[in-house]
């Protein structure tokens, strides 16, 4: 088949469509004043329910894996595809865009070769995974692993707060766990992944951006760090006597975040947890606990970054007489994004008008998953202060628009 | 009268004795597995009872005024009288020490002089008072604050945890709450006040003395300082664009620490208590609360420093576009001990063979209201490790009995 006839994509009306589908699905709520939404939840089934009535509007094909994870499929004249994917299940007390935005914004990517019946060399198929937070068991990722064909049938004996496990939860919601190895898709079939994304920081905004490129998401290590100094009477322990653990901790807050700002942004340090056992105010603090959350979008800088930050929190521990225990609790590899398809979503937002600044994820996605598949790239979308995981999370219709726009340009130039 | 035959006081017999008595006194206690002893509990009343037997048996004539505070006197040939006092209370899980080491140095310095029937020109009231720990009312210090006539009658409408009254409470314990007054001691008797107290810190242990001389029981201030930044992503927030309420929190720890140690011993800060509410190891901190404790010896040398400390606070905050708020929860003056007391005390430990060290009482004890009746001064006895409101609190015998000693001295040579 030939190009149909192709209108423009509308920025503006795209976005007033994607805006109006945010709503109607953040409405969707186990609870009646807060966005909650769980991995195989009923909400999760009525939200599923309607990104497939949305996606046979749309003209696609409509299926649902045994994670529950729904497809929406437009056909290519060869038999490769391009996956287009983000997540429908949130936090608690969530915001409406992260995850259902990269659902709508593929939807509506696919409608617009869909309804001009315009088949591409390769076919289109729109994900919306439901596992993409955490929130209801223990590990992540389930329906994009289950996609990438990286599902461990151990993860099925997994229980949520109350005992349910997750094969009973598949089951509750209406699929079958013994289907879960057909979920996965073939390394000769998925050409890509592409995902959408609201940024969850301020640099697009600080840019004055709509769009960015995403290069990697970043790796992660959390290191638990323990000080161990004495405890003692804060009015009758002379300054040069004492081994204070509290001063340790606030030597290692600064310390990280100096050597990340040295870096120049190719690490980030994050000290968010920070717990002094049975503190008082007069007491000086004999044993402080606290975790570096420590990111990059390069392991070796992680790495380099992670070593010179214990030896000097060895010496400063020395330097103070104090004992210290570090344990790394994380450590999670970069997942780079594939350069290819980076230059392509740069050439589709300039395209649309933008600059095609590139940047690090620092939080983690659904293509960490689709990464052991197949080549992945994402496409961010500017969000109102950075602010993501809260109710006052916002993207601008004109925006998601864009974001529309660019993804159809870019999948216009795709050549697998 | 002249002197009788005096013994030589020996130490190591005065301090095996004071041992067993603080022994038998650490085994009245509230609870069978840790030492607790609340003011104007049955465990005080049996703890008084035994105080007052030890006080017969050193033939002292033995009293007990309305908050149940103990006195043993010895009678001078003239009216006024060198009180020596603590406190039989203790904190929630206590070692043996505090409080009771004053009492017993007391009854075994005044038994000195009364076995002998020495009449000295002034008498001797060895007080026992119960409550200076303050854990069972919301204020402290009663029992010498109606000994120093400062009791405001007030106080005996405050209520414990289950809502029994102060005034109940005396009731209970035996004695009349209308007779608070009559616990007063007039001006023109009281000529001073003498303390013994274990250091509660390291520092005769660090410098290998039993006993040393308090020039002052430090002023103390409290700052609540609470830094407001914005809570964000760890991994999605540029480190330049942070506003991280817990690095503003970590340089105040610092700055106290580098402004007290630069003092050289004048002042001395801590900050004991940091909380980051709604703490998690991947959000950077928005808002952080501390409390810095402040002390020192000179009450002009704590006001100095807490005023460049505010304004280094507000700097960095600047600095950091962090809000600031900072409240003094407590500001307590200094309680300076009276030179001639010192040098007497200083005469008798360098007669006991030691060197006489001078040093600021970090803790409060009940001097502080005793110093609104009479000059007062206060000997300290080294303590292990500087630890104290701890089963692990310990004083040798030798040096308690180093302490009955130079008490003994102390008053030989005192003229009122």
């Amino acid at each position: 088949m030939g190009p149909a006839f192709m209108p423009a994509p509308d920025a503006a009306v795209l976005g007033e469509r994607a805006d109006l589908m945010i709503r109607t699905l953040g409405a969707i709520s186990a609870e009646p004043n807060r966005l909650v939404r769980g991995f195989l939840t009923p909400e999760h089934r009525a939200a599923a329910d309607l990104i497939g009535q949305w996606m046979r509007t749309a003209q696609l094909e409509v299926s649902e894996d045994a994670l529950g994870t729904v497809r929406g499929h437009w056909p290519g004249t060869g038999s490769k595809r391009l996956l287009i994917g983000s997540h429908i299940d949130t936090v608690i007390e969530a915001g409406m865009f992260d995850g259902p935005l990269g659902v709508i914004v593929g939807i509506l990517a696919a409608e617009h070769f869909a309804k001009a019946g315009r088949n591409l060399p390769f076919g289109l198929d729109v994900l919306a995974f439901g596992d993409e937070e955490g929130s209801r068991f223990a590990k992540t990722l389930s329906s994009s692993l289950a996609v990438a064909g990286q599902f461990d049938a151990e993860r099925l004996e997994l229980t949520d707060a109350i005992g349910v496990t997750l094969r009973q939860a598949i089951t509750t919601f209406g699929r079958n766990p013994d289907d879960v190895a057909a979920a996965a898709y073939g390394r000769d079939t998925a050409a890509a992944y592409v995902e959408v994304h609201i940024e969850q920081g301020p640099v697009l905004e600080h840019r004055s951006q709509a769009l960015g490129v995403v290069t990697a998401i970043a790796g992660q290590t959390y290191i638990n760090v323990e000080f161990l100094g004495e405890a003692g009477h804060a009015g009758t322990v002379p300054m040069l006597l004492r081994r204070d653990a509290l001063a340790g901790a606030a030597e290692t807050t600064l310390l990280a975040e100096k050597m990340a700002r040295d870096t120049q942004g190719e690490v980030v340090a994050t000290v968010g947890m920070l717990r002094i056992p049975n503190a008082a105010a007069n007491v000086v603090p004999g044993n402080v606990a606290l975790i570096v959350d420590i990111r990059s979008g390069s392991d070796e800088a992680r790495r380099k970054f992670v070593d010179t930050f214990k030896a000097e929190i060895r010496a400063l521990a020395d330097r103070r007489h104090l004992g210290v225990t570090m344990t790394d609790t994380r450590n999670v590899a970069t997942t780079p994004c594939d350069p290819a398809l980076q230059d392509g979503l740069a050439e589709a937002i300039r395209a649309t008008g933008g600059e095609a600044i590139r940047l690090v994820s620092g939080a983690g996605h659904d293509g960490m998953a689709m990464a052991k598949l197949c080549p992945i790239a994402m496409l961010f979308v500017r969000c109102r202060g950075g602010i993501s995981h809260n109710p006052a999370e916002y993207a601008s219709p004109l925006d998601m628009g864009l974001a529309v726009a660019a993804l159809i340009r870019f999948i216009e130039n795709a050549k697998f």
